[in-house]
């Protein structure tokens, strides 16, 4: 598997770093984002170092995005939030911080008034490991 | 292929509304949003009728986004943008305004602030025409 150096979602993918991980496959795997906007934000990612979308694999790309259905369906049955956006962002532009593909499974709440670019507060990281249980449970029940 | 009556998406899909089509394969269909955020703004739709992402099927599913990148791959080379999100939406509460599912292939210009639920605002249609037709070249071209 391909991994650049100092990638931070390539070092949580290799266990470097430690993540509230809900879901892994072969080619894939989903943490829980620890800057959430809204409880239950999840990121899904390629195990396969790419930087956005022109770089990564088609196959790669389809395995993130089945996954996060699978993801957003778990997400829905334990939060029911107001709504889900499923959000990958390309180039600084665009809001991408991390250089490593990353889909956005992302709960929203109506009148959250949230930008496509977002800011990055620090979540509650008890609630956010309560919640990867229960998001991984509803996951392996599907 | 499933339909259903009064969906503006799916009588885009069978021809009885007009669009500026840039793509199309046996399970989607891709066409420019005429209230663009930015020029070059796209939707990929599956044909068959699904609301959201709990009930659309998953090889629908991954048919738009790996379509969804093509497009995207095509964006990028004709227009540049300073960034492209991959963006799709559940739920009023998430911005879903079409009850089909359609994933936005969307440029970004940086300083643009776009919100997650965005205003409605129409686009120039003889540049919207212009666009189609180059998009539709280097998506050929691929």
């Amino acid at each position: 598997m391909t991994a650049a150096h100092d990638c931070i979602f390539c070092k949580i993918i290799n266990g470097d770093i430690p993540s509230f991980k809900v879901f892994e496959d072969d080619k894939t795997i989903a943490f829980m984002d620890i800057n959430p906007v809204n409880p239950g934000h999840i990121l899904v990612v390629p195990k396969a170092h790419a930087s956005n979308i022109f770089e990564i694999a088609p196959d790669d790309w389809a395995a993130c995005m089945v996954n996060a259905q699978k993801v957003a369906k778990a997400v829905q049955q334990v939060l029911a939030p107001d709504g889900i956006n499923i959000m990958q962002a390309n180039g600084t532009g665009a809001g991408q911080s991390v250089f490593h593909v990353h889909v956005h499974v992302m709960p929203r709440q109506s009148g959250d008034d949230l930008k496509m670019n977002r800011e990055y507060i620090p979540g509650d990281m008890e609630e956010i490991a309560q919640l990867a249980e229960k998001i991984t449970t509803a996951l392996l029940e599907q």
